[in-house]
C-alpha cells in the first residue's frame, strides 16, 4: 500500500480544513493516533479526547474545528471521521495501471475490451459483453453473455456476474460474490412438486456501489433487480429478486431482503436483519441487527426486534423480556392476594365479622 | 433468452386450460401484465383482479375458471400461477445445445466424458469422475474425485463439488455453491484443544433439485447428507453434516440447519430459520422467517418465534411483546392498589372505622 | 478414503487407553457402531449404553473405562469421543504426497515455492508470495500479493487470500471462503453520500485454525484481524474488520461478528449467532444459538436470547414468552377485579351496607 508525500496545505484542501502550525510539513502516511510514526498524519474524533495527543508520535492530525491548538500541526475540520477518510484515499490515490490481459483468459465472440484493463488469469467473459475503461477482473472472474461492466470498476477474484446484468462505474464487488444467480420461484401443485418460475430479468448495479465478499443478488423473475448508486453492501447479504435498494444505503452483513422489496434512499440495515417480501422501507429507516420486518416503514422509522417495533419501543420491551419471571411470579402472588382480598370482602359483605 | 412461437391452442395443453378466443392466434413471448406487448401472454392470479385487464397491450392471459371472458383471449385454468410457469418453461425450452470441452480445462485420469456436454474454461475435474449426458459445467466449477453427476444437470460458475458426493438428474447448483465440504465436529480435550473427528461420508443431492448461490452442504461425518428429489434450496443456506431433507421441500435464503437433523417431505422453511441438530421436522412443518426450531415439529405443525412457537401462540405472543412496558407499569400500579386494598380491609376487619 | 492397518495395541497408544482383549488383533478400519463390519474399530460414549453392543458386527470399541468387558476386544478410555477422534485420525494418516504445480497455474514474480507442494490447476498466485513445506493449494485458489501461507496449510478449492494475508501452519481452508476482503467502513457526510475509509490492514490467521466453507474474513482497517490457534469456524460466518478472536474458539455456521470485537480463548459461539462490535467476551463466554451480544461478557458467561440474558434468565424468559397473551389476560382480569373490589371497599368504607 505505498503513499504519496503531500504538504500539509495540499492535505487541508482535500480535508476542506484550517492548518494550525506548519503548512509547508510534509506528509509521507496516515495511520492512527496509536500507532502513528514521523511523517504520518492522524485524525481524532473528539475535542474532548485531546488527551490522546500527548502521546502521539505522528507529524499532524486532523482534529474538530472546537480543538484550537495542540502541540503537533493540526487540519481542523467540521468532521474528522470524513475528512480523514479523504485524506487517506488522496494518500493512496495513484493512476490505473493497466496491466492488460493476461494470456491465460477465456473471451467469448463479439466481446470488445477498452484501452486500459487489467483482466488476469483464469478470467471468462461470455459473448457480446461490454467492459468500460479502467476495469480490473481479477483471477477467476467469470461474466456470463451479454454483461455490461462500466468505467473503473473492480471485480475481485472469483466474482460471479451472470448473463445480461449490468454493472455501473467505480463499482467494487469484493470476491465470491455472485450477481444476477436465479431469483427463488416456484409454482406448487396439489401433490406438492414445485415448477420454476424462469427468472428472465436482470441484476442492475448503479456507479459508486460496493458489494461485499459472498454476496447474493438474484435476477428478477421479469425487469430488473435494481441496487441505485453510492450504495454500499457487506459480505454474505442475500437480496432477492426484484429487490431495489435506493441511493446511499448501507446494507450490513448477513441481511436477506426478500423478493420485490423496496428500500428508499439512506436506509440502513443492522447485521443479520430479515426483510419480508413485496414491502417498502422508506427513506432513511434505520433497523437495529437481527430485526425482523414484515411491515412497510415510514420514512425515517427506527426500528428493531423481530417483528420489528419502534426502536424506543423496542429497547423498553427488551428490558421488560428479561423480567418476565419475575413477572410472572407478580402475577401469581396477585392473583392469590386478590382471591382472599375477594374472600375477605365477600365475608364483609355478608356481615360475618371480623374474625 | 430467445422465445418460441405458438398457438393458444397449444399453449392451452401445456396449461391444461379452456380457451376463450381465438385458438390460431400466434404467441411469441411471455410478460407481466404490466408491460406485456403485442404477442405476449401473460397471467391473472386472481378473477377480482380482472380490471387489471383494462390497460392490458399483450396478446392473451391465463386466467382463473371463475373468470368467463375479457376483452382478449384467454386460457381459463384452475391454478394460473401454475399454469403460467409451465407456459413460460415451454416457450424457453430448447434442445441442450452440446458446446463441447473448453481447451483450457483440467480433467484426471479414468475420467469419462459423455457424447453431449458442455464444458466451459478453467473448469477442473478429479479422478474417476462419472458425468451423465446433456450436464453443463460452467467456468471455474470444481469436482473433486470420484464425484457422480447425472444427465441434464447444470453447475453453474466457480460451484465446487468436493471428492465422491453425488448429484442427481436434472439438478441446477448455483455459483459459488460448496457441496461437500467437511462436517463440523470436534472433540474437545481437558486443556480445551479441539480433535477434529474426521468426516468421512458424502453428500447426495437426488433428482430435480435446485441449489442457491454460495450455499454449503456439508459432507456426513460417516454415511450421508441427502437432499431429495424435488427440494428447492435457496441462497447462502448452511446445511450441515449428516442432515436429511424429504422430497419438495423448500428451504429459503439463509437458513441454517444443524448436524444430523432430519425434515420430511414438503418441509417449508423461511428466511434465516435456524434448526438444532439432531430432531425432527415431520412432513409439511411450516416455519415462519427467523424461527429458532429446538423440538421435534409433528407433521404439518406451522411455527414461528426463536425459541419456535406455534404459529398461532407465536403471534399472539408477538403482539403482547411490544405491550410488555405497559403490562410492566400495569403489573406494579396492581401491585399498589393491591397493597391499599390489603391495608384497608384489614383495617375493616380491625374494626377501626371508616375514615 | 483408504486406511492403513494397524494393531489394537498400536491403537491402544494412540487411544491412550487399556486393552481388554487380544491386543494382537489387526484393525483396517474405523466405522460407527451401527454400520462398522469386520476389521472395523468404533466407538461407544456412554458405558450405560453397552446394550448397542450386542448387534455390533466390527472388531474392537472404544469404550469409556466405566465399562470393564464385553463380548468384543475394547480399548477402555477416559473420553471415548476424543480418543476415538484420535484413532480415526491416526488410521487416516497418510504421509504428504507431493503433485508438484500443474501446468495451467499462474505464479507471480519473486514467489518462491518449496520442495514438497501440490498446485492444482487455475491456481493464481501474486508477486512475493511465501509458501510453507507441504501446501495444497487446490483448483481455483487465488492467492494476492505477498500473501505467506504456512507448512502443511491446504486451501481447498477456489478460496481467495487477498494480498498481504498470512495463514498459519497447518490450517485448513474450505471451499470459497474469503480471507482479506475489505472491512466495511464508510464516514457518511450531510447530504448522505458514503466515502470509503480506506482498509489497510491484513488477515492474520495462527497454526491448526480450520475455516468454513464461503466464510468471510475481513482486513483490518489499521493493523490485524486476528484469528488465533486452534479456533475452528463453520460455514458462511462473518468476521469483521479489526476483530480479534482467541485460541481454541469455536464459531458456528452463519455467526457474524462486528468490527473491532474481541474474543477471549474457547469462546463458543451457536449457530446465527450476532456480536456487536467493540465489545469483548471473555475467555470461555457459550453463547446460544441465534443469541444477540451487545455488551461485554465476562469470562465463562453463558447466554442466550436477542438481546442476550444469562442463560438460565433467557430460558425462564423464553418459556414466559409462550404465556404472554395469558398473562396479558390476567392482567386485564385483575384490573377488572381490582376496580370491583376498590368499588366495594370504598362502598364498605362509606357505611353504604352489605347488600
Amino acid at each position: 500500500m505505498s503513499i504519496r508525500e503531500f504538504s500539509l496545505k495540499e492535505l487541508a484542501k482535500i480535508a476542506e480544513g484550517e492548518i494550525t502550525g506548519d503548512a509547508h510539513l510534509m506528509i509521507t502516511g496516515f495511520a492512527p493516533l496509536e500507532t502513528a510514526t514521523s511523517g504520518d498524519i492522524s485524525f481524532l474524533v473528539k475535542a474532548g479526547q485531546a488527551d490522546k495527543l500527548a502521546t502521539f508520535k505522528g507529524s499532524a492530525v486532523i482534529v474538530p474545528l472546537a480543538l484550537e491548538e495542540a502541540t503537533v500541526p493540526l487540519i481542523r475540520v467540521e468532521d474528522p471521521y470524513l475528512a480523514s477518510a479523504k485524506v487517506h484515499q488522496f494518500l493512496l490515490e495513484k493512476p490505473f495501471e493497466a496491466k492488460g490481459v493476461h494470456g491465460q483468459v477465456c473471451i467469448g465472440s463479439a466481446t470488445e475490451l477498452p484501452r486500459e484493463i487489467s483482466i488476469a488469469a483464469f478470467v471468462s467473459i461470455g459473448d457480446r459483453v461490454k467492459i468500460g475503461e479502467r476495469v480490473t477482473l481479477e483471477a477467476g472472474v467469470v461474466l456470463g453473455d451479454d454483461v455490461y461492466i462500466g468505467d473503473d470498476t473492480t471485480l475481485k477474484a472469483n466474482v460471479t456476474v451472470s448473463e445480461a446484468c449490468r454493472i455501473g462505474k467505480n463499482v467494487t464487488i469484493h470476491s465470491g460474490a455472485v450477481i444476477g444467480s436465479d431469483g427463488y420461484g416456484y409454482a406448487t401443485d396439489k401433490q406438492g412438486f414445485h415448477t420454476k418460475r424462469p427468472q428472465v430479468g436482470i441484476v442492475q448495479i448503479d456507479d459508486n456501489v460496493e458489494i461485499g465478499a459472498n454476496t447474493c443478488i438474484d435476477r428478477a423473475a421479469y425487469g430488473i433487480t435494481l441496487i441505485k448508486s453510492g450504495t454500499k453492501i457487506d459480505n454474505l447479504v442475500q437480496i432477492a429478486h426484484n429487490v431495489l435498494v435506493g441511493e446511499n444505503s448501507l446494507i450490513v452483513s448477513q441481511v436477506g431482503i426478500a423478493g420485490s422489496t423496496t428500500l428508499g434512499r439512506n436506509v440502513v440495515l443492522g447485521g443479520q436483519v430479515g426483510v419480508a417480501g413485496h414491502i417498502v422501507l422508506e427513506d432513511g429507516v434505520m433497523a437495529a441487527a437481527q430485526s425482523g420486518i414484515h411491515n412497510i416503514q415510514k420514512a425515517g422509522a427506527q426500528i428493531g426486534g423481530s417483528p420489528a417495533l419502534p426502536m424506543k419501543k423496542f429497547g423498553r420491551a427488551a428490558i421488560q423480556y428479561g423480567k418476565l419471571p419475575e413477572m410472572g411470579k407478580d402475577i401469581r402472588r396477585m392473583k392469590k392476594e386478590i382471591a382472599e382480598l375477594t374472600k375477605s370482602v365477600k365475608k364483609i359483605k355478608q356481615g360475618e365479622g371480623y374474625e
